[in-house]
């Protein structure tokens, strides 16, 4: 049976989710500093940690990278914002998604931190780089520690969200914040108090769905 | 302050390090439970879900994955394994993980589990592919199902390690565990009770390196 302890850390983690509406209020230095500390301490590829935040609490950057992000966001929505086909229940989830990131859009400037990760690609072990398919294997050096930051919000009662549609104003996000330039962006994350509930019940695939057993298919 | 709940929490983060060394005892059902149900919480972009995993617990299966690995593991230390220009510590630390590393390569067959993570690229918003630089945003709605899963073993007790050196033998691994052309391998990770103490202290940069306030190289 699970300690007191385990069931609380577990509740910790079913009850993580995307919170994109956000008040302004300033974010505790205590409870940053305990953030910070829990992050740095997630494993790496050949503990090279290869991934650095930069911290975006000025105005004016955060200004500027809510004024990058409405549009692409908009562009997301257009492409994405489709319910047809849908159950009502899963339309009415979407619509709400789409309702706080529309909202997370107009009000990013406001939000009192915006943490940009960023990576070195020379510290990371790309181990997947001669498949015929898209590279993933260089994340596995990065988001665990973007895990640990959010997982660390949940715990401070913070929300945030992962985005990573910044990335395709890489380049301007760069000169914004003076990264050099063998270092790159893998995402972008809001942080502030709730305007709402912020944490509580997802949802997700059941186990049956999502781990099989020594056969693609096959039960656990 | 922190309460005792959130710094039990924190204490978890802090303490998960790269176990490599494991004993064959099988892994208690309740909790391999208590670890698929914390994974299966964890955020993707568009809560797409767009990862598996095949937990493989067969003798051959595991056996075939450990003649893989082997070879991929002995070219990784001969290309890696120079203690050159380090100071006598870490050089110490290096030797430690290599010796560690070898024992696991020849005894991957005898570990209780080896979980192998699949994504498919189709459910995942890659926002970077059109940069010119390795793509890893794939791989955040990987790296975070997989970083609670490596917590939640850490929770257990059961020591484990994040291993993408079988994606280089992906087309071999795929086929023995019958994976879906359109599914591909992000990690394997090793699972099983320490041969060690386990878990512990481990050595990261300190914030001051890792974490940029508004502009990179500034404080936080």
């Amino acid at each position: 049976m699970p300690s007191h302890d385990t069931e609380t850390f577990y509740e910790f983690l079913r009850t993580q989710r995307a919170v994109r509406k956000l008040r302004p209020d300033p974010i505790p230095d205590e409870a940053l500093a305990r953030i910070l500390d829990a992050t740095r301490h997630a494993p790496s590829g050949g503990n090279r940690q290869g991934w650095r935040m930069v911290m975006v609490t000025d105005p004016a950057k955060k200004a500027r990278l809510g004024e990058l992000y409405a549009p692409i966001w908009e562009a997301y929505c257009s492409k994405y914002a489709s319910t047809e086909g849908m159950t009502p229940e899963a339309a009415a989830g979407m619509i709400r998604t789409l309702d706080s990131g529309s909202y997370m859009a107009a009000h990013m400037h406001e939000y009192p931190l915006i943490a940009i990760v960023c990576f070195n690609p020379e510290h990371l072990a790309v181990t997947d780089i001669e498949q015929d398919r898209v590279s993933v294997v260089g994340g596995g050096s990065i988001y665990p520690a973007v895990q640990n930051f959010m997982l660390a919000c949940r715990v401070e009662g913070l929300g945030c969200v992962l985005t990573t549609l910044l990335c395709q104003h890489e380049l301007e996000v760069k000169s914004l914040l003076s990264i050099p330039e063998d270092w790159y962006t893998a995402a972008a994350i809001p942080v502030g108090y709730p305007v709402g509930k912020g944490y509580g019940p997802v949802r997700r695939l059941p186990v049956e769905a999502l781990f099989f057993q020594d056969t693609w298919g096959e039960s656990v």
